[in-house]
């Protein structure tokens, strides 16, 4: 394995087209480019060249570095690593926490005409009367945190029967391969590490849960 | 800038899927993971915490990691190097060196029909009856060896008058915008600094060129 600083400087040669010519490089500009010391730099140009990651050519001009096989398979094994960490088209989002009771107030939510016809339309949930709420653990917090990248769905607000209903955003997840959707109020601030589900199961129930059970939630981008 | 050997901790903790979720990770599996010692590994934690770039949380069976948004915008800095590095769809060899006299049997060989008749059809070549004879500076075989790894249009050999030709293969270039390619006998060790090409053009004489003249080689994947 090459060592990490080296690949460092790899990388910045491969950077300035190294790969497909021999580019001008001096241990200078190398330097410069890597916050680096000339000497140091000077040390991993040797380094490189000693593990045949680069050859090496004077001119009258100064110094040409160009990468070799070996030092251009070395960065594909890198690519292919990021690539890995990047492209899994399946991303998958799992948050672990434990069921908690709500106030109860997202069973009238739930109910009103205005927001369940767009869960229905919108999220394909025609939803349990109630909402499955999860107090997330620590370690799921900095996951859940992410989520806010993704693509929400979002609840309109309305006014009905002069009462003014607030939007909000929803996203589609699933709890042991049952469809549901976290559901977030716009006008709050809300705490970071509880979230509140819709489905159109009663969870409680077909989950077999009650307050203090593990619960995982999974969201698949 | 992340350093790079924290970064090496970091990549290892997103494949195994620390972007996502929170994964169990300790310092003795992490030192296994980068064949580092176990103290060196619980040190690039803790300097990873430190940088923001993880999150660490104690569960009852161990130490879950989360990699950070921080920590994946390192990540997909790397990611886009590397993406540069590799992506860049026309990729443009340079090879510079010298023109030299050939030993003047490429003359012969071009005009024979055989060949002749498949440099017109798989290169759209008709090639003048003549080689252009490149000695590759040092600096310049790298390159030259890469070139290995490019789709090569097969010459095919063939039997005329009793007499057997052998195979080539070819590939397209330029030199100062004029169409060419190189050609490599298939019969023999061919040196690695000479070029063999064909042109359309009578080179020596539309280039300007004489031996010992500097001539640039363009293939362009």
């Amino acid at each position: 394995m090459i060592a990490p600083d080296d690949l460092v400087c790899l990388k910045a040669i491969a950077l300035l087209g190294g790969l497909s010519s021999a580019v001008s490089v001096s241990s200078q500009s190398l330097a410069q480019e890597l916050s680096i010391s000339p000497q140091t730099a000077s040390r991993r140009l040797i380094s490189l060249e000693n593990t045949h990651m680069i050859s090496r050519t004077m001119r009258g001009d100064g110094q040409y570095v160009t990468v070799t096989q070996t030092g251009e398979e070395n960065l594909r094994v890198e690519y292919a690593a990021y690539r890995r960490i990047f492209e899994t088209h399946d991303r998958h989002y799992i948050l672990e926490g434990e069921l908690i009771s709500g106030l109860g107030e997202g069973r009238y939510y739930v109910s009103v005409e205005g927001y369940a016809s767009q869960f229905s339309d919108k999220l394909g949930i025609t939803p349990y009367p109630g909402t499955f709420n999860v107090k997330l653990s620590p370690s799921a917090i900095e996951t859940r945190r992410k989520l806010d990248a993704m693509e929400w769905i979002e609840i309109e607000g309305f006014t009905d029967h002069d009462r003014t209903f607030g939007g909000a955003r929803a996203l589609k997840c699933s709890i042991n391969g049952y469809t549901c959707a976290i559901l977030i109020p716009g006008r709050t601030h809300y705490p970071e590490d509880i979230v509140e589900l819709i489905s159109a199961e009663h969870l409680r129930d077909v989950l077999g849960t009650e307050d203090g059970s593990a619960v995982i939630i999974e969201v698949t981008r």
